[in-house]
């Protein structure tokens, strides 16, 4: 079966990648709104891994929709569930499996099992999450034995997906000191190949 | 990492041991009560698969215990999950990582998130459930082409876990009539092998 699976080159959906390969025909699918050229990123990751890649342009309303969320909260968490939401949805229109990188401890985004069974009754397609039984743990261990990895602040590594756009987005409309405010520096990791 | 799995002979556990299996030295694990020779059926299964196998023997109390409470509650689920825990606890003890066949869509048991980081705190152990985030149809799917099983009603389809000899001891305590009102008639699996 043909699974999509979201992926941002980030250590999460790549362990993903992996868990799911001996079960489905898997394509790395990285969501962008077209603003910046960092998807070629998640291009350049996940041949590195020896997958198939596709890259698909949401609309820029939805980053419009996001960012204004996010600078209203002060926090990206709603709008980046929003995107990761949009995203699942348009993916879903074109594989039989869907998939992602969320994981047991996440805060977002997280896919609660009503809009799994949700997305999967309307699209009839599966839904599924390999890491959503897995703690942080067991996540870094297994990434640590199989996968490569560059980290960095989030400002020095830049991932493939719609998160680094967002970002750009809110610094275009409202000033470097709103990016800070809603996206707190923290330790981002990009993937580059296979132990 | 030598990952225990508690192992039933039914496909959801079956599944989690075909999914772990390029990520760590899987032994699959049943626990039971002695009282029945049932365990060996999973043995059986295990071979089949191609994986260790270890049955471990939890204390008589557990099994008096967890049959009052399903007694008194006419339903399984209380008391399935107290022997769920307990076997879990006891695997902890041994292994670096522990795993069951829990899936998004069961009711019981279920390990909440809160309860998988108590188990890994105390026993310096990883909790992985790698159905956790698959639902009933994606499973179905992945069964039917990796797996052979046998199916029936759960009289005639005797697993490999402790429900046979909870069923078994409820019946020698309250009578035939207590184990149909405590356990509903419902479709078992027993996976025979691998496709």
């Amino acid at each position: 079966m043909e699974c999509g699976l979201l992926f941002s080159a980030g250590k999460d959906s790549s362990l993903s990648a992996l868990l799911l390969e001996e079960f489905y025909d898997v394509t790395l699918v990285t969501a962008h709104f077209g603003f910046t050229d960092d998807w070629k990123h998640a291009r350049d990751a996940a041949e590195a891994l020896g997958f198939p890649f596709v890259d698909i342009e949401l609309d820029g309303a939805v980053a419009d929709e996001a960012t204004e969320r996010m600078y209203e909260d002060g926090f990206p968490r709603a709008g980046i569930q929003q995107v990761h939401e949009t995203a699942l949805e348009t993916v879903a229109a074109e594989y039989d499996v869907i998939a992602d990188g969320t994981r047991r401890d996440d805060r977002v985004p997280t896919i609660s099992r009503a809009v799994a069974q949700s997305l999967e009754d309307r699209h009839d397609v599966d839904y599924v999450a390999p890491l959503s039984g897995f703690g942080r743990g067991a996540i870094d261990r297994l990434v640590e034995t199989h996968l490569t990895v560059e980290s960095g602040p989030s400002e020095t590594i830049q991932k493939g997906d719609y998160e680094t756009e967002l970002r750009e987005r809110i610094r275009n409309r409202w000033g470097e000191k709103a990016v800070t405010e809603v996206f707190p520096e923290h330790e981002q990791t990009r993937v580059t190949g296979r132990t």
